[in-house]
């Protein structure tokens, strides 16, 4: 451990952390409890039809090519079928308004209502709209037939002429995916991805065998399209959930899963779709705890509700992007004292960040938790942050080798 | 191949384009002779030493962390020899100032004259300046020493309160890297990567073996710190250097490098340091082409601009990130004829767009090439850009299966 930077009394400080730490399998107890809590409450998540709910809701879930074609080549038959007879041709779309949302509490996420508006081909107003339908309904059924992935991006550029501007397809984009019943990614419309994952991890991608334990530093970089992972295999105790890429290069240089078996994901900064999904996927298929390590300010807090609660524009795909239950490991509000940064490394929260902390204070997400209430209120009342990067302060090393085991071996996670 | 999107006389261009690609030995014949060349042409780079200078210039090269340590001891211990013989201490900074740097044509890279600066620690106005810079050797030599990559942030937050701002670490540690006569990454100061690479490349990354060849869609997150990066090895005849994310996951997802052996790289828009260094460490131990592919618009020529030539404010360490030998090989302003790309793909030029395509016009490493000029000319000529994903409007594979293969078979690059 490097004490380069801290004066005599920090040092002192640091090397009685340090003699705190106890062998590996002492570390490690805690989070096994938890670890096997996680399987025994695996109360297989309930679905929509086992509740009697007094709306008849929708919601969209992952389906494969062949059932997205189903779904596609019923729609059409439905069209030709209306044509034929002399009716001409509509879709029904549900709507996606927010008066058209419903929060279901036994589940906690959101799903459609069953207001839904006819676009039909016959009216100057909805012509074009129901065009672009068509068209990319087709254009669909083609990626799915090939199994191939484009990004919104390519999806527009295949006809300019007609969509004009790519507002319009990915809107329409969003449509079918209610309409259809389905993800985004079950239409093979991918995100381009950002994050990466290294640590005690294997699965295959597109036939590949791929063992994130040898990934070097710079880690596996995590697939845009998920329906091309398979073979989810782990020793690991928990997935670690990382904010900043500097924190998560830290870790993988110094190898911190081969003593503390984990994987080590980050999506470096606001969480992408594709990492999302990846996270989601990990903890659905290994039943282990997800731990976040964030910086102590309301941006952290934002980020995890994002993996958490997904966004509201999205809120009928929130289930299948969300991972309801992440531990806040670190770094917390009460670290700060606890782990006494120095004055210097902690900023002060500027009247934005201010405002934003308060307006958390109202989430659910949040308020479901008195422990992360208490945590937040600290941190308005010191009017404090830090970044994970302040730990820097007690040594390079100072992350992997005191500060994560200590906070493990205490159970320190709320 | 779909040509969904297209009109009947596109369909038939599409049919005619396709028909002209012989087999694979024949469309990468072309390519073959041009790796032939590259590899011919090895007139090992040139170094300062063999150029007879009017003006002692320095450069800076990468160094092993032995070296560096020796580096830094030696400096500390004429530090030690001075204030033992009572004249305290000083450092000697070369100016890193524009007046102090020299284009060497022979070479086709910026140097450094020899201005420098003292920097005594007894004068108030340098002394803190001195301490930052003394505080910093002394941080470089516990990275190095532990072999261990921390990024300028982790730097910064080991001793806020005698650097107050990371602008003045940053700037120090840029001091040193000239002083020392190594480059950053050379003081295990590294940048965060956003990179991926794919295709025919194995190589050794702080220990692991890693097999691009086997990384499914998203690929292999090109490493932080390159220094871990050995035993590169491919039987690719070419490089492929995509501007962009979606076009990458396009080429990943066709296992376009299994039959057009290729190594594929993209920094995902604005190229990195840590994507930068691995390309040219790729072109040096390979030395096959690199060929590009861009957007067609100023930006694009900008981003072969920071590849080929690198930036101004870190000209002293420009020989160690580029990568001068790079082929223009689309998307060129010509191609948007040639190809035929709708009309409604094409974006009109902004007056910004048209004030940057001017400005490039000026620049050496353009007029060096007048088939450059030439295409730059076109552009502005017709006040026309388009980006790489316009190509889909042939169809979602278009740019895997005809575009390329038509290119490479032709040998259209320049």
């Amino acid at each position: 451990m490097s004490k380069g930077g801290t004066s005599k009394r920090a040092a002192e400080d640091i090397n009685k952390q340090q003699k705190k730490i106890k062998n590996i399998d002492e570390v490690l107890k805690l989070v096994k409890k938890l670890a096997e809590q996680g399987r025994k409450n695996t109360t297989a998540e309930r679905s929509l039809a086992e509740l009697d709910l007094a709306h008849s809701v929708r919601e969209v879930v992952d389906k494969d090519a062949d059932a997205v074609l189903d779904e596609i080549e019923a729609t059409m038959l439905e069209v030709a079928q209306s044509i034929l007879a002399g009716n001409g041709y509509s879709f029904d779309i549900p709507s996606r308004a927010k008066g058209n949302q419903l929060y279901v509490p036994e589940l906690d996420r959101i799903v459609l209502k069953d207001t839904v508006s006819k676009r039909p081909f016959a009216s100057s107003q909805a012509c074009r709209k129901t065009a672009i339908t068509t068209r990319i309904l087709g254009l669909v059924h083609e990626l799915c037939n090939k199994q191939i992935n484009v990004t919104k991006r390519d999806l527009f550029y295949t006809d300019v002429k007609l969509f004009e501007d790519q507002r319009e397809s990915d809107a329409v984009l969003d449509d079918l995916s209610c309409m259809l019943g389905c993800t985004r990614s079950s239409l093979h419309v991918v995100a381009s991805e950002k994050g990466v994952v290294v640590g005690r991890l294997t699965f295959t991608e597109d036939g590949d065998h791929i063992d994130c334990r040898r990934m070097g530093v710079g880690g596996k970089a995590i697939p845009p399209n998920i329906s091309k992972v398979s073979n989810i295999a782990s020793d690991a105790l928990f997935i670690l959930l990382v904010e900043k890429d500097a924190a998560f290069m830290r870790l993988a240089e110094d190898r911190f899963y081969n003593d503390y078996p984990s994987i080590i994901i980050t999506a470096k900064g606001q969480p992408d779709v594709a990492t999302r999904l990846f996270l989601r996927k990990l903890k659905l298929s290994l039943k282990i705890p997800v731990l976040a390590l964030v910086d102590s300010d309301p941006y952290g807090l934002k980020i995890l509700s994002v993996y958490m609660k997904g966004s509201m524009n999205m809120s009928y795909d929130s289930s299948n992007l969300t991972t309801p239950d992440i531990k806040w490991l670190g770094v917390r509000p009460s670290d700060l004292d606890r782990f006494n940064i120095p004055a210097q490394c902690r900023l002060a929260m500027t009247d934005e960040d201010l405002k934003t902390g308060r307006k958390l204070l109202e989430e659910d997400f949040i308020k479901a938790n008195p422990a992360w209430v208490a945590e937040l209120e600290l941190m308005l009342k010191k009017k404090e942050k830090a970044e994970i990067q302040a730990l820097s302060s007690f040594g390079f090393q100072y992350l992997s080798q005191v500060y994560l085991p200590l906070k493990l071996q205490e159970g320190d996670w709320i």
